[in-house]
């Protein structure tokens, strides 16, 4: 990109899908059929069968096995890189090396030193590049509930109850993917809704679903602490059979707000008023999926960034990493706090 | 009763519970077990084992075939009609020939010159002793929605939009039972929610429900004109399966309202959220009912009625067959109009 | 467009928004910012100051006093006509003779003739070329609703009850735009849910709201029957203040659904749960004008369209006008049959 | 009483009213307008003009200053305790001399010891007497629940959220009347939902709300270990000001399940859907508290307990000492652990 600034102008963003997964295709959907301003020039995935298949369902998009492939003959403006977590380093290393704009799946890295190197590296350039895909901060409700919250309307924010459930668990599940898989989204959204960083957490457990696999006990309720005082529990069962279901409810000085709560058509038959509850995390999430794409193509478009930064990542890994030790440990575990570098501001 | 004015005083009300099947049993529980100052004396019905049965849940309680034997006998105070309606009329003259207090289930009589005689029997009297049992003027959400249109809060009521859904009709059910069985609610809350009596009444057809019995096409809709000039339809189906609910939107000049939505506990499995819809309009209106009696019994001690009066009996009987005649001949009918008596003012 | 088969191919479709009130402005933002394989090219708006503003919005659309000048100039692939109604007809006899793909919002034309005309002059090219504005095809919840009436999964369905209520009507606003404006919309979704054509329309009036201008007189009930036998009952409300609101309660054989409810954050305070109502149909349908677009230029780059054709815009525009006859004469008025041409098959 | 077994047989149940406040008198009125079976024969309160007072409001009740007086003129069956806790073990131990039922209103007694006592009171009489007014066991909704959980109809239960909420605090009002005024309720409620004693207690604090009374911090989190492994967490927040709501979500291994939601009369209006909120506790249980009394009442004349007794007064006692000291404390405190006495089995 030899745009002034960083901008592209009026030509469309030519992206490339690092990750032709569930995820990795979900975005070759997005941006071919719903995202305006961006066309898939790539398809980068190892498996080349499968690179080809997804490829082929966006016009002039290009198979690639590596990312380095893709850069060097696809005249890319911008990655998104939906590969698992521990690919996520390289990926982003070699996309800030080439210039591009970023939009890097949540977690950045599994681990915060990975995070520091890539914030580090980000700031060794001229301008932030790496979003991050915590897309929960374009869901409406979300949006709403925090607008609530700054605006004061129900007076301070003084309790959040979160509540993150899903029907049941892939093969190979751990206990630590409860964190790692699950909890680092509420590890980002809390502090953004509270306007005040995580400083402690713990986790209890409850009485063991024997849905869970072996070796794992959920539900959990993990205790966040907040640095303005506020606290908040996230409770994470992954087992529950039902449906994908993310609520928080807000407890001010003056009245209590709810969102995530189930809607659409309801039905009364056979006994009762029923309402579909989303199956999965597509459906609950799929406007707010394609409004984090959109703002990130809009603001790559113009040479920057329209959502989660790279430093947000890294406090995520953080407090991500506090929430392992305390769930390993059962103890309160306090999360490392750092002033947010100017660059980020 | 030789009391002064009629009232009891401090004593009990002595009732006889006339009819012994589920609203006559329903009626015998409620004042044995939940109703404040009265006690049931007799159970009136013709099969001598059912009213034995029956009466043998009441502590005290005689078993009696004839109305006449329970008022020669057992001192009552007061009767419930719970018989059925072709036999109203007869039960009823002879509860207002011994000056005890009445309270007579819908409809008050078959016919509205039924209801004519006993309002003429009544008024040669020297108070008025019939109640009639349109318990929906006891629900908490009828209530709360006749005080939003007489309080005014969002303007002049202009419309009503209400629905009557049943799960199954019974063996024998024919279809003017949609009016005289059902619809009759309506064209008492109706006009008791506007505070405006029905002028005229239309009903029209829609597809025919397969699940009704022969002979029978339902849904209707039943469209209600009011002196006031408010519209209100009513939409009667009587085999949708899934439960018994009623409820009323109300459309205002600054606003929409409405009642009688299900609510409870809220289970979210097997894909979707759900709430329990009633049964039967048992469970649906169990509190009016016990409203609706205790008010009975609390006015009957002091010498009077609480509730819909033989003449708000009379109007829904003219109502019924007006309606009546309407789902016969697909025709608007006129409702005949009558100056309410002082008697009852 | 000389593309075979009248593709585009892989090039983003080049898009004239003719008419930049808020309906066109809104289009413009759409195609500009969130729709993928479109651009705007041209903003066509006799006023030129208006157009030029409007321009201004959209990266490289040019302002233009007529759509021929457009046409002429700016290499449109297709148009969306938001102009006044009167003024679509000779729009889209424009585009159809330059053969460019057509989204014209609703009503096709005012009468059904001029809409008979177009159906007429499309019908004599190769292929259908015009998309009719019925948004509401692509809201989630309708299309949930007519796929629980496709499935049967509740039985036949039997009874339609429909609600459409605005907040407040504009300067020069008639009683016939209750139909015109307003029903419209359902005169399209309630033969498209119940899967059978409008066959008779009759209009009942109710007490008048006393906030509806001079010489209105509103809310009206407007009952429609279907071939299949299916009754729809739509009250039109367009003075009530509190917000926009589109419900449908759908009775079928073993159930009933419904869907428009108000959803969101629940906020308790002031004595009260609160649930924000939409504001206007910008926000109401937002999503589902999203979708319409982006369906229409999906299809419209393949050459074809992807919702409601000029047919379905002319049997709207009839049963609109027996409407406005049912209004005006309080009798129920029979809408024309027509067996829809192959063409549209 | 001198009746065979304690049965007082069909006659009425004579009871004293102990304590002439709010609750006191509400329960005068329940008694005598809305409780079958029973009449209020004394209301006992030291301040002998209020004692009139409320007496004058049930036909034949007498004001009496000490129970002992009530005991010794009014030929009493049964007492009702609503005086201040601190009085309610000489009362107690009063009316079980005189072999009368009792129903003592929460807690039992401020102190565990205190309860200890009464237990080994009434344990050595020949049975139980003492009913304990937790009111909730008999809300609709909180059975419901119950019986979800004893069905394991959504699999084993694993985890309670409760949430007690307060429009505002009394003058007076301390912190750890949190526990000892509030969540003693949960004290019981939450064992009685799960099936399993409360075996420990945790207090979190949370950001101050700045409308509570000085030297109170709140909202509390209040976490329950049960003895099944179940954790229970309750957010008590007494000046919320919007209302009373006491609600309840459970965790299945297959489900979820909520009650206490806020339901009734829905109003649109002036921008949003509203449904008003229980303004206090009194018409939030008012079912509730019918209900008890009426149970009460039935088992008093048969010579027994018809809800929670002294023991399950006991263990909440011991139970809310723990949770005042871990309040104090800041540190998990165990609960005492005592097996039940087969005299309450």
């Amino acid at each position: 990109m030899s745009a002034v600034n960083g901008s592209i102008g009026k030509r469309e963003l030519r992206v490339g899908i690092v990750g032709a997964g569930i995820m990795g295709a979900d975005h070759v959907q997005r941006i071919s059929t719903r995202t305006a301003g961006a066309t898939v020039a790539s398809v980068v995935e190892p498996d080349r069968d499968r690179a080809m298949s997804v490829a082929s369902t966006a016009p002039g998009a290009q198979p690639r096995v590596t990312l380095e492939d893709a850069l060097e003959h696809d005249d890319l403006d911008a990655v998104i890189i939906a590969s698992p977590g521990p690919f996520h380093e390289a990926a982003v290393l070699t996309a800030l090396d080439a210039r591009v704009a970023i939009l890097c799946e949540k977690p950045l890295t599994p681990s915060s030193e990975g995070s520091r190197r890539l914030v580090e590296t980000e700031m060794a350039a001229d301008r932030a590049r790496i979003q991050v895909g915590f897309m929960r901060r374009f869901d409406r409700e979300y949006v709403a509930l925090r607008q609530l919250v700054e605006s004061r309307g129900a007076g301070e924010l003084l309790l959040l109850h979160c509540a993150h459930r899903n029907p049941s668990t892939p093969p190979g599940y751990t206990e630590s993917m409860l964190i790692t898989d699950s909890v680092v989204h509420e590890l980002d959204i809390v502090p953004w809704l509270a306007g005040s960083p995580v400083v402690s957490v713990e986790v209890l457990r409850t009485r063991r679903n024997r849905r869970a696999p072996e070796g794992v006990s959920e539900p959990q309720l993990v205790l966040l602490e907040l640095a303005n005082g506020v606290l908040a529990e996230v409770e994470i069962s992954v087992n529950l059979g039902f449906g994908y279901q993310v609520t928080t409810e807000a407890v001010f000085e003056e009245g209590v707000a709810q969102i995530g709560r189930t809607a659409g058509l309801t039905l009364w038959s056979a006994g009762s008023a029923r309402v579909a509850e989303h199956p999965g995390y597509v459906g609950r999430f799929v406007e707010a999926y394609d409004l984090e794409v959109q703002a990130w193509v809009n603001a790559a478009r113009r040479g920057g960034i329209g959502g989660p930064s790279a430093w947000d990542g890294y406090l995520a890994a953080l407090a991500s990493e506090a929430a392992v030790e305390a769930q390993q440990s059962g103890r309160r575990v306090a999360v490392r706090s750092e002033a947010m570098p100017a660059f980020y501001g």
